[in-house]
């Protein structure tokens, strides 16, 4: 995959391909072997023709009358996933948030796994949180560089998210998830995505009224 | 406001209405009378046609040569949210993920305010947590009920999840946020918005690559 290629995939048609791969997994549970798109559409919210867009972006090419065969296209998916070479993160701040993501993504076979755990609290320095060891904010720099890591994820107050990021970027990472409520500025190379939970819970409380009008 | 013209706002609008009140307070905060649309488009990311559309949703129509009026405009988009009767949350599950919430939506003056919480281990139930009380599985329908409750945030295994949605919709839920990885559905007058850690991290993992192919 060359840079140009990768830089045409959207970053919705990478979100509905996580989705279809934890589909996919159900169903191989339940025994089945085929999948339409329409089927694939109904689980995930979207169209058949989405459905087929994405899974050619895979280059994938083995539908059937049956549909599609679930083993092998799930296999295309993990190959599209698994050619990304980053998938080793960090987390900096290990509040309640934080410590939701390391049980989630500190095991083995996480992708992307947390392989290191960043806080200023003393008490939580040198211990191993949910797998997970838990280094003193000043070492950040140093571990990414050691261990490689190429994604931050950034669970501070959001007075310490600039800063933090500025030091993820600077130590190499290219890729932040950022929960904390602040915006942050970051280099062209650099792939950011806020999750904001008060946005996020304004919109839905603006939207639940609509019947109420 | 009408339930037609509200439906005619899209979810990106009101997130960045969202957006720019939180950015108007710190202007405030930093003794700023005027902003421009521009200056606010540097700040959500987007453009400044798109910030006056947004703002135009409002109403609000106090720009003078100088930009808007920062007070002005917050006062208009606190109405705008607050038009919205819908304030009273509830929290089903509550994991690390749900403490996470609590200690930000729970105080008096939140929005919405996380008003009750629940969850099926002993030790929680009948117990304060983060100021929020904790309720049995089994009380949810009543306390939403009771108390008017219109939002509820699914923070549950993902085998629950579905299962807890039903149960909020059947009490009158009409707004639901679920974290839960699990795709849930909801009658059409029930607004639902999932946000899924598990996409997300894929997300940013794949596009943390971009630079290195």
């Amino acid at each position: 995959m060359t840079n140009n290629s990768k830089n045409s995939i959207s970053p919705k048609t990478v979100e509905r391909l996580s989705l279809y791969k934890r589909f996919l997994h159900e169903q191989i549970e339940r025994g089945s072997g085929f999948i339409s798109s329409r089927q694939l559409a109904a689980f995930s919210g979207g169209t058949a023709v989405q459905v087929r867009q994405d899974i050619r972006v895979l280059g994938y090419t083995g539908s059937s009358k049956e549909g599609y065969n679930i083993p092998q296209l799930l296999l295309s998916i993990d190959r599209f996933f698994s050619a990304a070479q980053c998938r080793r993160a960090i987390l900096a701040g290990v509040g309640n948030l934080g410590q939701a993501l390391l049980i989630n993504f500190s095991q083995r076979d996480a992708f992307p796994e947390i392989v290191a755990a960043f806080d200023i609290a003393e008490d939580k320095v040198d211990t191993v949180i949910h797998g997970c060891r838990c280094f003193r904010r000043t070492e950040i720099g140093e571990v990414i560089k050691d261990q490689a890591i190429s994604i931050g994820i950034i669970t501070v107050p959001p007075d310490a998210a600039a800063e933090t990021a500025s030091l993820l970027v600077d130590a190499g990472v290219t890729g932040i998830l950022n929960f904390a409520p602040a915006r942050i500025k970051v280099p062209d190379h650099v792939y950011i995505e806020h999750v904001d939970l008060t946005v996020t819970l304004e919109k839905v409380a603006f939207f639940a009224c609509t019947t109420t009008y």
